[in-house]
């Protein structure tokens, strides 16, 4: 399928629209989810106009897992979760709600649910403070 | 945690226990799941020596997400599943049942909930025929 480049994280990497930065190199951002499924609940973004995992080059590929490791170790060092699960999702079937190959983050506490994903908007405030600690753990 | 060398992966690892192999490189190994969550569901396993993505050295990690990206596409082709999901779990809280890094590649349908994790063994004859038409994709 064509690349929908008018997608919220195509416009976020344009920085056309906001987002809470966790940390950036030249081909991968990461961000707060808005919509966390868990506190902690961060997003890796390739750079590349890829949908799905698919459509990413190899590279990309490599960059992204490289700040997923990354990411991952601050949220543990930030947050202390029990565990940790990394997902990526492509298709609707599959749970994909932005068309742009994306990694999520999300530390998990036994026997806690997760939350819904892309469902309820969190408070800025508090999505800002738990960046700072993820941030200041990198 | 240091890690534990004779744990299920480890063994396959090293060649003293079996599995259905879908393809292998000189850093990662990708089997089918014997408890599959759905048809087609693959394991990409990093040789190194790593119990979680903590602990994987950065360029096991570059190669363990070519091999996903390999047998995504593969699994793709063979099984046709409306969507695809891949997981990766740290630590019993996020449903980690093999002390060792592995990386989920699932086929997801719309409407369909996954199988239990780690639950039920498959028909060894069915998963083979499964693992032929995914090979017969790379």
């Amino acid at each position: 399928m064509a690349y929908d480049s008018n997608n919220i994280f195509a416009r976020i990497l344009r920085g056309e629209a906001p987002c809470i930065k966790v940390c950036e190199n030249e081909s991968t951002l990461a961000i707060m989810d808005v919509m966390p499924q868990a506190d902690g609940h961060v997003l890796v973004l390739p750079k590349a106009p890829a949908e799905q995992i698919y459509d990413l080059p190899v590279e990309a590929a490599a960059a992204a897992i490289a700040m997923v490791q990354q990411v991952a170790a601050a949220v543990r060092a930030a947050i202390a979760p029990e565990g940790l699960l990394i997902a990526q999702f492509n298709g609707a079937a599959a749970g994909q709600t932005v068309p742009h190959v994306h990694f999520h983050v999300i530390p998990r506490q036994e026997g806690e649910q997760l939350r819904p994903h892309a469902r309820e908007m969190a408070d800025m405030a508090k999505l800002e403070a738990i960046a700072q600690r993820i941030r200041a753990a990198l």
